[in-house]
């Protein structure tokens, strides 16, 4: 068990990760993308466009006989992910800088695949990872822009993937006003999930 | 580790439950109460209205060193939570059937408590939780029905608890219509969660 | 101004309208949808894929010199909007029986148009409309279904609509239980509008 | 009909209106809570807690036989309700500074009141209003707090209102990025209508 997170329960507070100007999968919708990533304790994932390397993070710390493998091509936010690797301690985890899909090449055979980034040449990272993911691999990918939505699905369609959906979560958080809650939203995020066939 | 549930990530598909009529917290926002719950694996749980103990299921998966105690006045609920804990093999879950508090005393100090349903006599549950629960111990709840939300937090406050905080996840489905995704609305939900001080 | 409607603000109460199973545009979104149409007293409106006719019935009532046509292929869904036709005293309202786009090319050159149904065959729909349409005119639209929203982004700015936009309105009503207000969701809408350039 | 506003249907582009720090309710937004206060030619409208004005001028444009009293305490927001007034030319909208509820008692009888501001002294107005606005009036208030809207629906039922009815509007925009449309959300709010038993 990790000393900075005591607990078994994916969704760590957004506030112990250090951020930067990186995008990062927010706490509850980090926790929603955990649970259809459906990790087991030797998972081996591939997190594409790891941004601040939240997700890479927590399934570090979920997967501890597997692996992971941060794919950032910002050397930044590659920095920021060996940050918050460092700060968590995740032996496990692998930060890899450099484009999807060339780099994914070296990388072994994943049996779970987060994108979360990396959405200008998304047909062909798409197409890569349904190349190299294990036969019934869960592949999940989160979007805030329609028509990468739309794309995925139909791609992940012709890729002849199964059991995918879409869901789209939208969480309003509160903020303290004088002892009462005001409400302020996060953007929705769209996650979509499916296995290879 | 579980026959029926291989995977260490919560959020379990709804449809591996029997749910009879019982009200049911669903997948993406059980992922996210569960997150909130900060389980460990001696993690002692009171599941207070427990509907259909999808929840109850999940936690006492996680927290296989520990206890789960599922508490539910409705006969028929009851009987629906001890056929999910025999589905999911859960031997450290218990159906306590009764009333809220009343049934709360005997049962051992919790360290987590989730408070799903039981609406009717919400402060004296409260009260009761807050007496019970061991310090720095976690309460959760999710809420449907706005008086019930901010009732429970000014009742949460003048009890003291600290980091209360309230957000509101609101799940949206796609259904498949001829190949398309339609959106499907699932009602808001607003979870609670704070530590005793 | 009509007997039954005394105001001047859209968004008329769903109840007010003989619904049958046909698809209607619920009374918030109807009100932004109205909003975004920018109606004039002498508005001449197509309403594609007309529903129950609520839409078709707000912008009868307000653009008292223009006109309204709408159109409905299922003959059960027509008779209904011909029946709330009735009830609001819409003079100003034709019903048109048949498909879209073959019906469109009788119709007078509308200022404003609608589509909210017969989304079976959308680029020709929307190309027919495009032709159609005057200039500056202005064009909305509403979607469920995710595919059909980004097509329909895709073609406008192909056909060269100018200030193209989309908003998604996700209402979520409040039922009585006990005195207080419980949430009940209904499916979000995404909204286009834009005009022709 | 207006120079700056050709158009019949509420829900004017925020853009049109000049804002400065004072907070404003948004354009689709602002067509619903105009929707729920169904106004006639020569309807009275108390806008309390005004703001930028947004309601009262899109208010004064359709009463254009009735009156529209914009009650702001801030200095700088009632100067923006001016300047916004001045330039949608509404004379039929009076700005009147000061602290509700004792402004109050100086305008005229209304048949309609739109609280979004002055939430400070939340009952003691609510009172005011219940006891000024004409038999069969219509309140609508809008609430991004919880806690003032639970208040609200709670003050409203013990001073009598009928067809007390409370809906979620939320609102997730687009913006363009690269040609694509990604979601920005918008905070959520509480829209409250009843009416005077």
């Amino acid at each position: 068990m990790n000393n900075g997170w005591p607990y078994l329960t994916p969704g760590l507070p957004d506030a112990l990760f250090v951020r930067g100007e990186a995008p990062m999968t927010k706490e509850e919708v980090r926790a929603v993308v955990l649970s259809k990533l459906r990790l087991t304790d030797n998972s081996t994932l591939w997190d594409i466009g790891a941004g601040t390397g939240s997700v890479s993070v927590e399934a570090a710390l979920l997967a501890k006989g597997g692996s992971v493998w941060a794919v950032e091509r910002d050397p930044k936010a590659a920095a920021l992910i060996k940050q918050n690797k460092a700060n968590f301690a995740c032996d496990n985890l692998t930060v890899v800088e450099g484009d999807a899909p060339e780099v994914l090449h070296a990388l072994p055979v994943p049996d779970r695949v987060f994108l979360g980034g990396s959405r200008g040449r998304l047909p062909e990272i798409l197409a890569a990872v349904a190349q190299r993911l294990a036969p019934g691999g869960i592949l999940v990918a989160d979007f805030v822009v329609l028509e990468n939505l739309t794309e995925t699905l139909q791609v992940l369609k012709d890729l002849g993937f199964r059991g995918v959906e879409a869901v789209q979560v939208a969480v309003t958080k509160t903020v303290p006003v004088g002892g009462k809650h005001m409400l302020q939203a996060q953007n929705p995020v769209y996650i979509v999930s499916g296995s290879k066939g």
